[in-house]
């Protein structure tokens, strides 16, 4: 069996479902990942994700360089057993740091200068340098170091930056090919911006390597909504069909829903966490604001439609206070809830695909995610509008 | 049946196991209590409560007065109801937060002033008052508003402390008699630093009245253990056998026995979960120091004996890093341990006193808690000293 393999296609979008084959077992796709650049998701245990089916996460190769540092992580036996998860491990390559002030210092070809926020030591993370410790950290997928250029540079210098990660996106797949003695599977990320051109180039110059998979990088970072659908669009058009397509840093449930009718397979995000620890929580019927005053003595659920333990045990009354309180258990409810949402819309999702009812669901998703039914869960009355 | 009865005896020492009857159901003493001041416990839900059979947990009434407010919990079906929690909920007066600088104004014969931290208004609160809102709150077993004064304070001023707090102890009991409609059970408390002759006064005045238990309280706030131990001896020479007696604020495994020994029944505090976020972790061998540099790449659960989820699934190693990168999940684990010991052992107590071992086990956990055993944690070797 391959390492991925398409098993429906919706007839009316590019959705598709499919198995994707790691060392830690197989996973359906599409799947969304709980951010755990720690190597922990923030107030969720491995047994909670367990309990919500969250059956792959996503964690920093250069956060756990720095801490508790790769070669502690394989004395450890890897990540998989370091956690006690469960699930598919990915590591993201920490390219994504390079937008951190307090990590980053310069880069060049050669590679990145961080500093080590802990002792202040200066740290060259090149390509092969950035493969090793993935290949040590023992993830069952990781991905290119890349170089990630922010939406508001200059095209010049997000060309520049494509080349930049077309260059190391060959020195990481040399290096892992000779190193790789674990089945682990690597990634390659393209850039461009909101470029149409740019993306196209790096898409070409990504899908020219034989990855494992193929993501699409430098998205969802506040951009305008259908600038990213396009630059997703436009890069689908290039990535051959065959191999699954990873839309980072997407956490949206309504843009999660339009990248899978695109084509793409694979998400992370901490938008659902960070969102929940802010009080916006997904439920069947939209977002739900839990500091709306209205909700100081609601006895009812987070959503009564939904089968989570959070939904079956805890009021809107009680997460309300305690997220207002900063009680760690209220961010623990509020998280575990818009997770297990997310991870039950994925399911849904890959049902609708397999029942050719992905179109409906799509829909259904637009309509309680547009900004008019957002506008109305906040002033609490009904507004006429188009979806 | 009556509100306690006591059910076994220890022949060697004043230790007894008891059944405790309030409105919610029994519970069987001796018991402790994890502390949830603002009706949650820090990182642990209902859920994991009942996993670790805490079956009684503690309030704070001011906390939860000052927000989500008395009121707002009565609307929600009482406190019970509102946290989702399976056990019996105890209500601190708040007489304990006359020591908090940022909420205590002054106090007179009347009651207490207190500033709303959050309206920076003034509040007062009568003795009346104050069981109007434990009412309100619905908890099982109210408690008084007594006036603490501090071990260092003069005797003079520990003495008129002990007075106001006979004083306002006889106007709970008369104003709560008359409220009181749901059965809830309210105790009253002594004080006295560790003055012998003023500890004896004030546990006669307080036992004086017809209270549902006698709670010891100023204690385990940083006085010599042994000063400690002697106070409660004091005031279990008072206070009649057949009331539940309930050593507030005292969570140290150590001291727990012995104070069960002296025949305390019921024990409160947030040193266990203090302890586990701050990475000193209670075992049967001990206390452990998680951020020794020896447990780094330990791949060892924290306790080889506990049968605890998390000595089961996750290792040192892994808490310990969590611990340090401030990440919830570590917070999590640890205080799930550690209030898990307390609540284990609690159960060999109410055993061994049945079975006539009590002696054995207090010997065993004065031995393992020694400062000798300790030390000996802490720079990793054998020390011969006597426990």
């Amino acid at each position: 069996m391959s390492t991925f393999k398409i098993t429906n296609k919706d007839k009316s979008t590019n959705a598709r479902t499919g198995i994707l084959k790691t060392k830690s077992g197989t996973i359906e796709t599409p799947f969304f990942m709980p951010v755990a650049t720690k190597a922990a998701v923030k107030y969720l245990s491995s047994k909670d994700l367990k309990e919500i089916k969250a059956d792959a996460i996503i964690s920093n190769t250069f956060v756990l360089h720095l801490r508790p540092g790769e070669k502690t992580i394989k004395k450890l036996k890897g990540i998989k057993k370091y956690m006690n998860y469960h699930g598919i491990n990915v590591t993201d390559s920490g390219g994504f740091q390079m937008y951190s002030p307090s990590l980053y210092i310069k880069s060049d070809a050669k590679g990145v200068w961080f500093k080590n926020p802990f002792s202040g030591s200066k740290l060259h993370i090149t390509p092969e340098k950035d493969m090793e410790i993935q290949l040590d950290i023992g993830s069952d997928i990781a991905m290119c170091l890349d170089t990630m250029p922010l939406i508001e540079h200059s095209k010049k210098a997000i060309e520049k930056a494509c080349d930049q990660t077309f260059d190391w996106a060959l020195r990481c797949k040399k290096h892992h090919d000779k190193k790789n003695k674990q089945k682990q599977l690597l990634f390659g990320i393209c850039q461009g911006g909101i470029h149409k051109d740019l993306r196209k180039k790096s898409a070409q110059q990504i899908s020219s390597i034989d990855f494992d998979g193929l993501a699409i990088g430098g998205l969802a970072l506040g951009e305008e909504k259908n600038d990213e659908l396009k630059m997703v669009k436009t890069t689908k058009s290039v990535y051959p069909e065959n191999k699954p397509c990873y839309l980072m840093g997407e956490g949206n449930p309504k843009m999660i829903l339009e990248a899978v009718a695109l084509g793409c397979d694979m998400f992370d995000s901490r938008f659902p966490t960070q969102n929940a620890r802010r009080g916006t929580l997904f439920t069947t019927k939209g977002k739900l604001r839990i500091f709306n005053a209205k909700y100081k003595t609601d006895n009812n659920p987070i959503d009564k439609n939904c089968n989570c333990k959070v939904c079956k045990n805890y009021s809107r009354a009680y997460i309300r206070n305690l997220l207002i309180d900063q009680e760690p258990m209220g961010r623990h409810l509020a998280s575990y809830h818009n997770l297990y949402y997310l991870q039950n819309l994925m399911k849904q999702t890959q049902e609708a695909i397999k029942k050719g009812k992905f179109k409906q669901l799509l829909n259904k998703i637009k309509k309680i995610y547009s900004w008019a039914k957002l506008l109305e869960t906040i002033i609490g009355n009904k507004i006429v509008a188009s979806p």
